[in-house]
């Protein structure tokens, strides 16, 4: 327990705000030393909460700041890249929000300073690999009790988007946590994808396109079909079974009181169970265990956790999605060489 | 399939009808000849309907008709014991619903006469041991795959009763279901009950007890907790799950559709599966399977069902429990020596 | 009750004398009268379990004689067309096991002949329709309570194939269950289908594909996903859910019995709900309510289950699966009109 | 977050040395400054693991340490009484893990100790109050939704007991969270109680009752049943329904990952729930959270978990369940009157 990690934030936003507390008051073995926002105002706040040191609006600074060991990156998704990339330019530990980048291109670049650098120092948020019921799943897929994976049924739904919300955001900042996680549990990689087109929600008429459905194959041949709304739906409700050759496993809802009654004397009785409306509420714990395992790799040495090219491929397999709307056609997920460092 | 068993009913209410439609439209091996009712011109309608004789309401005279066979007694409560009296006087198959008796020395009675007899003819219409659910706990508890049994936690919550209900009635006619499926599925005979004077819902201000809590204990020392909800309940919901040494079994809830919504949009979403308010509904295939185990027990020429002596013995517990209601004390449930007819 | 419908049945395989006790003991309103088969010893031995007549292998002279007015066949699958040929020369009632014939050629000669007749007398084996989880589900698909459907995502799989199975069976003789029920509960029409080659089952090395993914496409756009597994599975499981714009339902795993133990003391205790391995056990009260019906309606004189039309539209579906696979794309599915017969 | 508690421990052993590690890793505004245990090695290793003071088995000087400013006794049970006593000797804060004492009169002693300072200085370590499960059952039963509260049905089944371990234990070590939590959720007092002399487990052979049954009736009426199951179950299993007027609550079982598998060809398949064995692992969540509010309560000035007079009224509560074994008779639950500091 003798070191303490010193960190630094960039992005003081809801996300930024709720790291910052996870680290100050949940995670051992690390602080939090500084933090900073485009919008100098939030990072002052959330400075003067904790007593620590607030560079404003100075990103670049704070990330430069000799006391900082390693960035927390929670700035608003197109400014991640050039954050990990000033971060690696002192060949800092990074923890950035997912996506990676907004395209293959920054992600491959990212790499590239890591090999470079020769160690990967970039690990990537996709919390869910921390959830006790994925991460069940996995180990009971990697056991082989019930054989190999053959499918993945997985939805993803949600109850309202922001403002300028668009369809490709769909795949690249919704489906994005589906496309991570299969290929996790399946330790497989992507061969092609398909955006399918399908009948849409009359309650969606804000421009974009909901539902979705993503199909996926992997190099193995495993299919996987992710349903995704957007918004509109009844709660937000996370599902996923994986179909192996002797059984199958299934994420379990979280734990909730189940209460049988007639709510409403009009109505008819029921056994009726919970389902969650706020997305941050259902990995919650998740998130902790998350930036308690990468405090903890960091101090050891080495991340274990999703890194650069778990970010990088999750990225090009959303860019296929989004090319292959409206094709009725599997587009290629075409990833360069898996680079040594990252098997 | 040569057999044809030429059943007469007595009392064409609604249980008794709709016996009448299962015997002729769904139970193999058997055919309703006639039919009388206390109310002739219920008789004379149901008769109509199939195009059989109508005894109007000389049931008796129904009973002696040398073309009856069989005799299924469907009439009020109070009227069972001389009826089935009756029937037995020409020793005649009869089927009769709960209970056999309004006490226990017309229990004793009937059993006498069939020991003159020297055969069961009389079946109790005890229909929940026909119930899938219940007969896989009994095959089960009886395989020894999870050890001895127990103890019982039940509970039978109704939405409603009829006028002129009493809290005793909460024991003879709603609780007598759980007084005979819990010996049977233990195998065992019951050695002391109580009623406990429980905390009373406040939508319960009819002048009857509810709910009431009934207490068992069997001869092997077994322990039975039944919740007894004879009104103002949220729906007709039966539940039953046995401890044994080494596992529980439960009773399944009914085959219902699972929905996952929002039903409205000030109140929260959730996974609902609806539960039923009609008890006629909840046992209905049980009802089927009844009936057609026991014709086909009795043109095979021997009852196999709930015989005079189950009749009894939820007769004898039923009182027990009525005669120790707030005396917070174990009233003992003192049977004759069963005889060996019944064993 | 008056009347008695006459039924002759083409073939006394499983199937056949299963629905030859059904409608001797549980269908009100029918009562068979002549047996055939193929295989003349298999109609002389039910024939002669119910003492009615057997026209050995004289399928042909069963159905032209004047006592039968309705004609059940359950004969092996290449024969359905011809015998269903044969019963409409005579204008007679005909319900037909699936598939109502190998091709779609086929099955528009069927429909050519009834328009013809001008009168639907053709009812197709799709049992399904008539179980409660299904219909139920239909019911609130189509009360719009939970807004209109989107997706449907299915599974079927199965423990076991007899010989000679081939990759095609497994969409006209599995997956055709599916077919039909799918556009019954959406009350829609394929647009194009496509059946994905995904990662093998190890299990399966008999020769033919398993599992295999079928996608359909709807006129309104709705997207299905059916898996299916014909063999090696660990038992036969049947799962379907219906997504629509407000909520989503699910048909229920068939009542049984939770129990909660420790099966084995090397092993981890679990709660335990049993899943089926025999496949005529799943539907087996939706063949009775299907016969029933079909009979009520036959006596009423206007089928009201699935249509020859419905067979037909099964078996063009099927097609275009099994013509898409390999193509990695959706296949029309090319109908004639919808006669206004079928309407 | 400038307050920063600091601790002593008063016991290493199993829950101590998670307690330490809880504090010092997982709790905010909290530190554990020193340790000590009966057995000083313990103490030591522990003070090592952190780099803080031991005291080995000098726990009254710790206790008197000035810079301790709050005791967390779990030390062995019957060394609780005089642990508190001496943590109010200093009047500092003090977290006691259950029972608070051995027995009535140790408990009032506490109460009128505390009552002469004039605060709430002792925390009772019933965790099980900080389940989200129970918490979220105690919120809608609280919220009135469904109603009064009527009933409680609750089990709490155990795999093994340590040696020495007699039948009362299984009231006063087992049972005592249940004694805790029912009281807690209905907002009532206990009447009187009974236990049960119930048929025993041939597996249990070891010279104590296993299972035990506890009855009991609360001021309100409310009545209680919990099943007591000390070892030799199928696994760690805590279940509670609360029946209200309108409606039931259910504590959930924990998040677990759901299989349909067929575990060994030779056996059926089945959909299966993994139940835990160790009970460390049930409540691991509360256990974090229970001292998560402790610290900020204690940080804030007045303690808000269960108090002196909760540890007092379970601990009551046992003695008369205790002292009805084998009398067939419910026994009063006689306390002194509830002081105004506690109400």
């Amino acid at each position: 327990m003798d070191k303490i990690l010193k960190i630094g934030i960039v992005g003081c936003g809801a996300i930024g705000k709720d790291h910052c507390r996870r680290i100050m008051e949940t995670v051992p073995g690390a602080t939090v030393v500084a933090v900073s926002d485009y919008v100098a105002a939030a990072a002052d706040e959330t400075a003067a909460k904790y007593g620590i040191r607030s560079y404003g609006s100075d990103c670049k600074g704070m990330i430069a700041d000799p006391e900082v060991e390693a960035v927390v990156i929670t700035s608003i998704d197109p400014t991640h890249h050039d954050y990990v990339m000033e971060t690696l330019k002192y060949e800092k530990w990074c923890f950035c929000e997912k996506p990676l980048s907004q395209n293959a291109k920054d992600c491959e670049e990212i790499m590239a300073r890591e090999l470079e650098i020769g160690k990967k120092l970039v690990q990537v948020g996709f919390m869910r690999r921390y959830d006790r019921g994925y991460a069940e799943m996995k180990r009971i897929i990697d056991s082989g009790e019930i054989g190999a994976p053959l499918l993945i049924k997985a939805c993803h739904r949600n109850v309202s988007q922001g403002p300028g919300f668009k369809t490709e955001n769909g795949i690249t900042n919704v489906a994005i946590h589906e496309l991570d996680i299969c290929r996790w549990l399946l330790g497989d990689e992507y061969e092609d994808a398909q955006c399918v087109r399908v009948r849409q929600s009359s309650n969606s008429n804000k421009g974009y396109d909901n539902p979705q459905v993503v199909l996926l194959r992997t190099k193995k041949g495993c299919f996987i079909d992710v349903e995704v709304q957007v918004a509109d739906g009844y709660g937000y409700d996370i599902q996923c079974e994986v179909v192996c050759e002797n059984g199958t496993v299934k994420l379990p809802d979280p734990y909730a009181v189940v209460r049988r009654s007639r709510p409403d004397p009009a109505k008819d009785p029921g056994e009726t169970m919970p389902i969650m409306t706020d997305w941050k509420e259902r990995f919650i714990e998740a998130y902790d265990i998350e930036l308690i395992n990468w405090v903890a790799s960091v101090n050891a040495g080495a991340i274990t956790g999703p890194s650069a090219w778990d970010g990088y491929v999750a990225c090009v397999a959303g860019d296929a999605c989004n090319a292959s709307r409206g094709t009725s056609q599997f587009m290629k997920v075409e990833t360069i060489e898996k680079p040594e460092l990252y098997k």
